[in-house]
């Protein structure tokens, strides 16, 4: 039912969805958008995408989805922008990081029978890396895709089949959907998601700082300092948006992790340490 | 020359040192001996040893060489032990991960014309779990061996060719040695090993506590959790003894860790948090 897809953003997760969809079989149109036309050039000579768009309001309104893989506050003004442009026949959804305002912007801008669906996503893949030189049609296989769907959206017909399509090609993709209300989503990705990164973040920023300058002693570490500081190489552009969107969730885990440091740190030498790796061994216990 | 080794300790490093001694092609007799006499059995049935010794030092006046792979305070006992039993005829080295009070041991007990020589070994090298059945013969390849030798031991002409010996062994392992020196050696590795061991560990601890009640929340965080939090299978008994002998430079190193989240948390909204971004990328540029 599905054959024509338009994808704002190609970069790393734009392109590969539309890898990962053409591996899962799609045959349709695939045509996409990107703000550096070079992306998008490279997404193209991957197969990532069919055509560049020159405008992507335009390739919005003649697709019948709206892939929006653009920084937080980029899909927030597409949202707006789109939903002018976009009747009942359309699905437009997105792969954003935090979901509270783009659900907040999703109930007051879409999902009435007259106006254009809205399914907001996240998958929980990626690299420390971003650009659609890196997309991999595997990214999404055996990863997580959340939905924070409004279980109230009063949709047309046409926009609810068009959602159900969606969730069968992310399903194709080889992820595996769950529903989360969205304020849970954005408190729940803090803890799994946006703590580990700003740890490795301050983690590999401390010891550039302290061994930065002798290369030989990042060898020393080993794979250990390998796998515990290369989120490090995460772009600020990829999470300045996640930092200013769910700012009160990461500073309560960032908060709780400075203390459960401290008090570590205060029992190196009593039964208390004991105590911590016990339980951090429960958290990875098979 | 080097034709009888002695291994006290046959865990996860002991029997990873026979199995690859055995691949780089030594020929000569590997005994091992254990506190818990299954694990030598393992280590037997690996190939990693050819035979069990019954009592270790007596294993260790049959050797040349003996090789110290139990913990370190363990370490520090049998190097009280084999000092009175050992002549200038022998070398012990070990893979302690600290290395000062090893090394303060080694000039006061042994390195003297008359007596046996020791070199303090540390493979940068291990598993976050221990155990003889995770062994692997290639643990070592590509790893830094620290050494963090006295230049100014007085060795028997025997004891410093066992030196020369063992080193080259250690590169034929695979490994690539670095001299330091041995309170040099603690703070660096509080830096480079340590703190991502005891930050995997808090991170680990805190998840269980926030999310560890719903086992399918872990599969959201993906790869970049498995990640971080991979460390934090490491058992207590493997971290108690580097805790204790290495105590003021870890509490250094996570003082530091926990005012740099601070300063992270403080600049989630600030030009600050793109400054520790882009330092982070610094550590991690090739």
């Amino acid at each position: 039912m599905i054959s024509r897809i338009a994808m704002i953003g190609t970069g790393l997760l734009g392109t590969s969805v539309g890898l990962a969809l053409r591996a899962a079989g799609f045959r349709g149109s695939i045509v996409g958008w990107n703000r550096s036309p070079d992306q998008a050039q490279v997404a193209l000579k991957m197969g990532a995408i069919d055509s560049v768009a020159g405008d992507p309001i335009e390739a919005a309104r003649d697709a019948q989805i709206t892939l929006l893989a653009v920084p937080i506050y980029a899909t927030l003004d597409f949202m707006e922008k789109l939903a002018g442009q976009l009747g009942c026949e359309h699905l437009v959804t997105d792969v954003g990081s935090t979901k509270r305002l783009i659900s907040e912007a999703a109930a007051r801008l879409y999902n009435t029978p007259e106006r254009a669906a809205f399914l907001p996503g996240h998958p929980m893949a990626g690299k420390e890396r971003g650009g659609a030189a890196l997309a991999d049609a595997n990214l999404f296989r055996g990863a997580v895709w959340l939905f924070t769907d409004d279980p109230d959206a009063q949709r047309s017909p046409h926009g609810a089949e068009l959602v159900k399509g969606w969730r069968e090609w992310v399903a194709a993709m080889g992820a595996k959907a769950l529903d989360l209300d969205p304020v849970r989503h954005d408190e729940l990705v803090a803890w799994v998601s946006h703590l580990p990164q700003f740890t490795a973040t301050a983690l590999s920023a401390l010891l550039e700082e302290e061994v930065g300058g002798a290369p030989e002693l990042k060898d020393v570490g080993g794979r250990a300092l390998r796998e515990m500081t290369r989120l490090g190489a995460s772009p600020y552009s990829m999470w300045r948006d996640i930092a200013y969107t769910n700012t009160e969730a990461v500073e309560r885990a960032l908060t709780a992790l400075e203390q459960r440091l401290a008090h570590l740190r205060e029992n190196l030498r009593t039964p208390g340490l004991r105590d911590e790796f016990e339980q951090a061994n429960r958290f990875r216990r098979e």
